[in-house]
């Protein structure tokens, strides 16, 4: 199991030549999910070969237009291809209405049902799941009601160790409650724990994405332990000030939440096109968290799980 | 004098991962003009080297999204630009309640007017003009109403010829009446007709963009001479019947609308996404209107004056 984020852009609301608003492709399992689409977003995605088609769900951190103008359009096009089944889009209030008056001005009726779910940007909980994951909303602290997300793959079913089975010499059906998590009783009697005869095949992994928002310690806690970590670094260190008053984070903000996270690995963004020297901007966080890097158009950041190989 | 057509985009519906959907930047006398706005449109202005900031007006054909996705994050962008002048933006019922609505929705409070004029896709009449210039609508024959523009520059002044001003002994009073159109009396008693002494400097010159539409001999009545025709070829010759059915023209189509016209040059574009060799297309429209040209994004066409230098 792995994620893989591939950054579709990552620019802040100023669009320049060639840097693209806010949009990441994140590919769990071959199960693709879009992190916010700032226009342009479904050629983004067609040039880094991601086929719109693929797309399970939308999350949308908030409604300014450098995270969500390139939305409609790619709903209009998803028609045009012949989409049938439903396409979930997780987005706070009010973007049913902005759904639901798009449908109608432009006349467009759909082959495919674009489904609203509402996100309260307040809350810390579970937004989307399947067999194998979990994504969670993460208030942000931003100028209009933002969440961030959190993609959790969820704890791998046990596995039983063959050296276990020989050991104990358990039965089958000893294996299946031992997979169950039950302890187990030995020939002689004995109970045996289930820890000495299960395992978890591999650890989890986790990505959160975090933008826009001030600078938050509630954050970092809610992050902790993620093995990649975007936030939003809109502004260079010394512009702390400028930082808070526009709702957004500065370098050094971004790495001491991936610091005080305990995260794997930093992805900065979001840049105000003031920047034109990006390196010194990732000096500033690699100077608090080194493991940071650039999320840079076009690139993919994969995080694989821990395989454990316990026989 | 002088029209310049930047071509933006020139793309159908369905985007590829290199062609855009359809905007143009008109060019004349050093003020521009946006036709259409599809998905993207301002980073291909910037890219093309063009300040959104001296857009002049927008005029939208019609409200179809690959025609208009891209105004409102233009519109949003001008704003954080710091624009203060007002931008006016012809367009047909109901553009404004669709930017109504989206300041609403999206929260946005702009530093200038964006001001909606409503377009009669019915009616062929001036829509916008200054000093130099008239825009008038086109009616064309599409799935929605839809309006084509037509730039034309307006006559010049009349000049009066040195040689006439030499052979006529003309005072100074008698120039001034010439340049108003007046027949003047000669020292002789003998009238000197005005047509005698006086020239236009220059020819101006027309512009059509014409998309989308069906072919329309009406059309063709109405942008008679022009110098530079931008018509809409979807498909094919062999896909008539398609292109009936979906209100839009083939590569006969708008050749024969240049022909009729007796237009100086042709574009075409708004090509459909099946067609990757767009070479063979221009070979069909070039058998019936030999100077045709693929509007191709990046390209600029000029036309210029024909500059009458009588003396």
């Amino acid at each position: 199991m792995s994620i893989a984020v591939t950054i579709l852009g990552a620019s802040s609301a100023k669009p320049t030549a060639d840097r693209h608003p806010s949009a990441q492709a994140v590919n769990v399992n071959e199960q693709y999910y879009l992190m916010d689409a700032g226009e342009g977003v479904q050629q983004r995605l067609v040039r880094a070969g991601i086929n719109p088609l693929k797309l399970r769900a939308v999350f949308i951190s908030h409604l300014h237009g450098d995270h969500v103008y390139g939305l409609l359009p790619l709903l209009s096009t998803l028609g045009l291809y012949g989409k049938r089944t439903p396409l979930p889009i997780y987005a706070p209030r009010p973007f049913g209405e902005i759904l639901e008056a798009h449908m109608r001005f432009f006349d467009t009726a759909l082959p495919y049902e674009p489904q609203w779910h509402e996100v309260d940007t307040t809350a810390h909980r579970i937004v989307f799941e399947n067999d194998t994951l979990e994504v969670w909303s993460l208030p942000l602290r931003h100028r209009v009601p933002t969440a961030g997300y959190l993609f959790r793959e969820k704890e791998p079913a046990l596995n039983v160790s063959k050296y276990a089975i020989e050991r104990y010499g358990l039965t089958v059906a000893q294996i299946v409650a031992a997979k169950r998590g039950e302890d187990l009783t030995a020939a002689d009697g004995e109970t045996i724990p289930n820890s000495l005869v299960t395992y978890r095949p591999y650890r989890p992994v986790a990505y959160a994405y975090c933008s826009d928002t001030n600078y938050s310690a509630r954050l970092a806690r809610m992050v902790e332990g993620v093995d990649l970590l975007y936030h939003e670094a809109t502004y260079a260190a010394a512009e702390r000030r400028t930082a808070r008053e526009r709702g957004h984070s500065t370098t050094a903000d971004a790495a001491t939440v991936a610091l005080k996270a305990g995260a794997g690995r930093l992805l900065i963004g979001h840049f105000s096109t003031r920047y034109k020297d990006l390196e010194s901007l990732v000096q500033e966080s690699r100077a608090i968290f080194p493991a940071t890097d650039i999320a840079r158009e076009g690139e993919t950041f994969t995080v694989t799980e821990q395989r454990h190989d316990k026989i």
